[in-house]
């Protein structure tokens, strides 16, 4: 299963009352973060799912909202014990961007291993525990969406593993797709294991317009976390000059990208009341909520 | 009169319900900040003082619970409509600091006058409004303490004025220390002030031990903001160890300074409840008081 955290949910600039956006995925004992805005790892004290198994984090751009409380994280998670290397994704210009802000924490008790994401074509990760995607957006500064895949392991037919006489002890192994010898025997995995099965596949876009690319990335998944800078349709203008999206346009994307779920966040700092505009976005997209700060959702495999 | 608020009170990390340390002084509308951790900036968005008046900002020290709010604080200050200059102050290191940070705010719509202070003697500056006076304290970092002086204008006396039959209007610039020609005349302020005023005074020294300059630099003040990072005299090798102090030695100091008043700040995460220390240091210094989050005073002349 793959546990999900909106951290927080507003835009632009820290407020009383509302973290700045961000999200964090646990799957299998990993965590993996994105965004870490000023305040951020205030708001994952309160999650309580603690500090020492982030694995990654990412960076869907650099702006001040969505990175200036990374070195505070450092330093914290530094302080929770952690001595594994931490692997940090972002656009190209990450090294720059974060040898700058380890100004003030430049000795911290783990590596890091900083990974540049190219913002020109669509790429794919495998780090650990998480199969990442992204695709470069529209905002006013080189930009990534990320997905993220908790793989499935293919179903194990026990019936054919029996039939083949293959002793238990190496059941495990198999359908973790070691290949066995065993006394003249060489037990392979496709031996017992059957189809592939659909694994869960989160989506999280903040900051950016409404670009098409966004409809095929989406497609199906389980939850699609998506800005939503404004509520009111009246605001497109300042959503085209600033390259944001209003609630109906995430809601369209969230539509055609067929997706289970809609979370939107990233909310102006002027929209005290995103609820007053979420039954129009419903009218587009039904499954259509409101984000708030520490919101969770337990995704599971289908049977 | 000379407006203090206590911006934050906690010490080491962000923690939920507490922002970190830092004090704001306003006078004759003219304010100035000492310290930025991360949150710093929501909390003065509580305070309602608002961020354009903001003339200086000065660091105690470059440790990440200090300092790591200020790029965001630059970011909401450009937002804020502010074009003039920013002066700020910090021991040597200071250029290095800020330029690394700035990583995520190249551009401002305003300057940054940049001072650096040396951490091997006091030194003294006036800037605007501000009489600053610095004092190198003990921590793990070189690091300053900081004296604020808000300066009194010596007394007009008007019977010397209209006995010497000096016209009204140039009273106000006399007193403000202009020298005036007039019809063959020349005024000066000598002829009409008296005697030098005594002005307000607050200190605010976070981290250090108590060192014995510390009595003589905070002689009198009308408030003495004070690191108290743990409340427990058990806590002594902590202190020791971490160049912090007790709320005892605070205490201590408050006393041998004999100033008006003490507010304790920069608690330990671990202190929960900084009051359970309270009685032990009124003990020693009875004026002392437990500082809370954007706690204010406002400090007036004496007639």
């Amino acid at each position: 299963m793959l546990d999900i955290a909106l951290v927080g949910c507003g835009g632009s600039m820290p407020v009383p009352n509302r973290y700045l956006t961000s999200m964090m995925a646990a799957f299998n004992g990993s965590m993996m973060l994105i965004d870490c805005g000023e305040g951020t790892q205030v708001s994952l004290k309160m999650l309580k799912w603690g500090f020492k198994a982030i694995d990654i984090v990412a960076f869907t751009h650099y702006h001040g909202d969505h990175i200036i409380g990374f070195p505070g994280l450092l330093l914290t998670m530094g302080n929770s014990g952690r001595t594994a290397p931490l692997n940090v994704l972002g656009p190209p210009g990450l090294k720059n961007v974060v040898n700058g802000l380890r100004v003030i924490c430049p000795e911290l008790p783990f590596e890091l291993n900083l990974i540049e994401i190219s913002t020109d074509t669509p790429e794919h990760i495998r780090i650990g525990e998480f199969s990442i995607s992204t695709l470069p957006v529209e905002h006013t500064l080189p930009c990534l969406a990320y997905k993220i895949e908790a793989l499935r392991t293919k179903k194990f037919n026990r019936e054919k593993a029996e039939s083949l006489k293959i002793p238990m002890k190496f059941w495990n192994r198999l359908q973790k797709g070691e290949e066995i010898e065993f006394e003249d025997n060489v037990f392979t995995p496709d031996m017992v294991l059957g189809e592939s099965r659909k694994g869960l596949q989160v989506c999280y876009c903040t900051d950016s317009r409404p670009i098409n690319e966004l409809v095929d990335f989406i497609k199906d998944s389980e939850l699609f976390i998506c800005e939503g800078m404004y509520g009111d349709d009246s605001n497109l203008d300042k959503a085209l000059q600033n390259k944001h999206m209003l609630f109906s346009e995430a809601a369209m994307l969230a539509k055609e990208g067929t997706v289970d779920e809609l979370w939107l966040t990233h909310y102006s700092p002027a929209l005290a009341c995103p609820e007053d505009y979420l039954e129009d976005a419903r009218k587009i997209f039904s499954n259509t909520v409101t984000g708030q700060d520490r919101m969770i959702k337990k995704l599971m495999f289908s049977k």
